[in-house]
């Protein structure tokens, strides 16, 4: 029989995480600040990707991110994991470069060619991005983990960061939302991977809205972050910090995997849900009536999610149409308002 | 009781190491190539670091490490974790610029606290060498792992790699062998940290022979890698081989760590000198009579080893100076001398 990868590991993909609170909490004394003029972004905030500045016009854009195996087939777990760890630099308005492995392997209980197919997979989807995988670092270990360490090069005067979203801005959602509560259903056999072949898609799906748009285009983008474990509104509440702003969303424009209800309604729940939610409990308020058996969907855990973009208003529809041609699932979700009481504001 | 990191895992430090045969098996038909002209060293041979030109005198070093608890005090893990990362990026003649952390902590079992002294060391480290941590990626795992992926600057035009060992050249070794046994041995009960303060120490300094030495005096490295998980003869062989030279070793001439050979004779040894030993018997050729005692040093997986470095000879004693003020156990290890049968060759 073949070896299904979830079976192996308690807890799938960006769901591992440790909790933004923990890391918070523990960190907090911790002093990463630099004299370095040349880094632009540090680690104060042990943010997923860091700037490095080389000359006027050049900076690193550099973030790490691995995990557990969240889907079963060995290529497809090495293509979403790429995908997922490239996506912090398209995030930051960047391009990929170069990436380095991070591999733990369970020597004693895997074949050494299901290490091959997650190597290839990820491979592929780097190749794909223009990028190189330069090395890594692989350890013997209980369970399955894997991931890349990503550089990219931005114009450090063009890059997009959680700072800069604008009062009246449009936000863009590129993918639709979901795959936490779907991959804890394939870990649960609700699902099998053909029948969430929408995910599947998804996860894959490079987020290289950078190289898909113009440079005029890339200045209508004002602040950007990618979705991933905080889930939709844990990186909204980043962007909305970070920019002294609302961010006003509509539950009902948010695009959802094909399936994601459904998995929700089999109680398939991460702990991330609940930990999202604590962090983002006291910033939110609900502006109208909210549909309950969506809501752990604003909660939910996501693994190589989509962008999301503060825009120009009056650009917005002419990027997303632009954008649409390789991301068809992306949406208008909501807008930038003055700053309120709460830092998100949801509507039903 | 203070908790004992390790206790907490079954193998320590670069011992976890995936095994080099490994690797080479399992990796020999992924096609890591790219026709990008501005990676100078990619992947193919799943080295530890690669090279990515910028400009004509700029280019990355970039090099990711992690590994499982192989002392027991957290400040002092993080501080042996980041030298050991670093160490790549100085081996190829590079200056640390950034670093993103990786951790893997079990929240179940230890105390939070733990994971921030760990920081705190890797941070001190990440300092003393010029560079900044800039961000990382945490998950809640097993057993703890800890390591960094690091970017340093080097200009290409006189990057030090393995290639380039000239025969005639004289061999530096710039840090005592024998963190393995005495790491199994300091696991297994057998000495204190207190009393391993050589290791400790050796463990703990960076690697910084290019910020150490002047311009002109660089220039006479014409080959250079950090003596890791491979061991002394593993990461030689990867010299002679690349170098299309033999590297002739005197077992006499190596400095050995405060209490190693009494770590040997309690039976301290890990599956990485057997594997080690396999990966290297079929190129060494043994020219005298060896000390049986010391010999599983030839093969003793470093962590946080010394720089090996093929000096011009005429140099060498010069360069051997200026390096003991700050690595005073540096000594010249061998020679290189016209390819023979066999890539090493161990005098006794």
């Amino acid at each position: 029989m073949e070896t299904r990868l979830t079976q192996t590991v308690k807890k799938g993909g960006c769901a591992a995480k440790i909790s933004a609170k923990v890391l918070r909490d523990t960190l907090a004394h911790l002093d990463f600040s630099t004299s370095d003029p040349q880094v632009l972004i540090d680690g104060r905030d042990f943010d997923d990707a860091g700037i490095y500045k080389i000359s006027h016009d050049l900076a690193l854009v550099q973030t790490l991110d691995f995990f557990t195996p969240i889907v079963d087939t060995p290529f497809l777990f090495g293509q979403v994991a790429a995908a997922n760890a490239l996506s912090d630099v398209y995030a930051m308005g960047g391009i990929p470069r170069t990436a380095l492995a991070i591999l733990a392997f369970p020597l004693a209980t895997l074949d050494p060619g299901i290490m091959r197919e997650i190597l290839e997979g990820a491979n592929q989807k780097v190749k794909e991005s223009g990028a190189t995988i330069l090395g890594g670092h692989s350890i013997d270990d209980d369970t399955l983990k894997f991931g890349l360490s990503v550089t990219g090069l931005v114009d450090p005067r063009e890059m997009w960061t959680n700072q800069g979203a604008q009062v009246g801005d449009d936000l863009i959602l590129t993918k639709a939302i979901g795959t936490g509560t779907l991959m804890a259903g394939l870990k649960a056999g609700d699902f099998t991977e053909a029948a969430l072949a929408d995910a599947m898609m998804s996860m894959c799906a490079l987020n290289s809205v950078p190289a898909l748009l113009s440079g005029d285009d890339r200045k209508y983008v004002h602040a950007a972050t990618d979705i991933t474990g905080f889930g939709i509104l844990g990186h909204a509440l980043h962007i909305a910090r970070a920019s002294r702003v609302t961010l006003s969303i509509s539950q009902t424009a948010l695009p959802v995997l094909e399936h994601a209800i459904l998995s929700l309604s089999k109680d398939n729940l991460t702990r991330a849900h609940q930990t999202n939610q604590d962090y983002t409990s006291s910033e939110i308020r609900y502006m109208s009536q909210i549909n309950e058996q969506s809501l752990p969907l604003l909660y939910d855990p996501q693994t190589s999610g989509g962008l999301l973009l503060s825009v120009e208003s009056s650009q917005s529809h002419s990027l997303l149409g632009k954008i649409r041609k390789l991301f068809p699932r992306a949406e208008i979700i909501g807008k930038v308002t003055p700053r309120s009481v709460a830092l998100l504001e949801v509507h039903g």
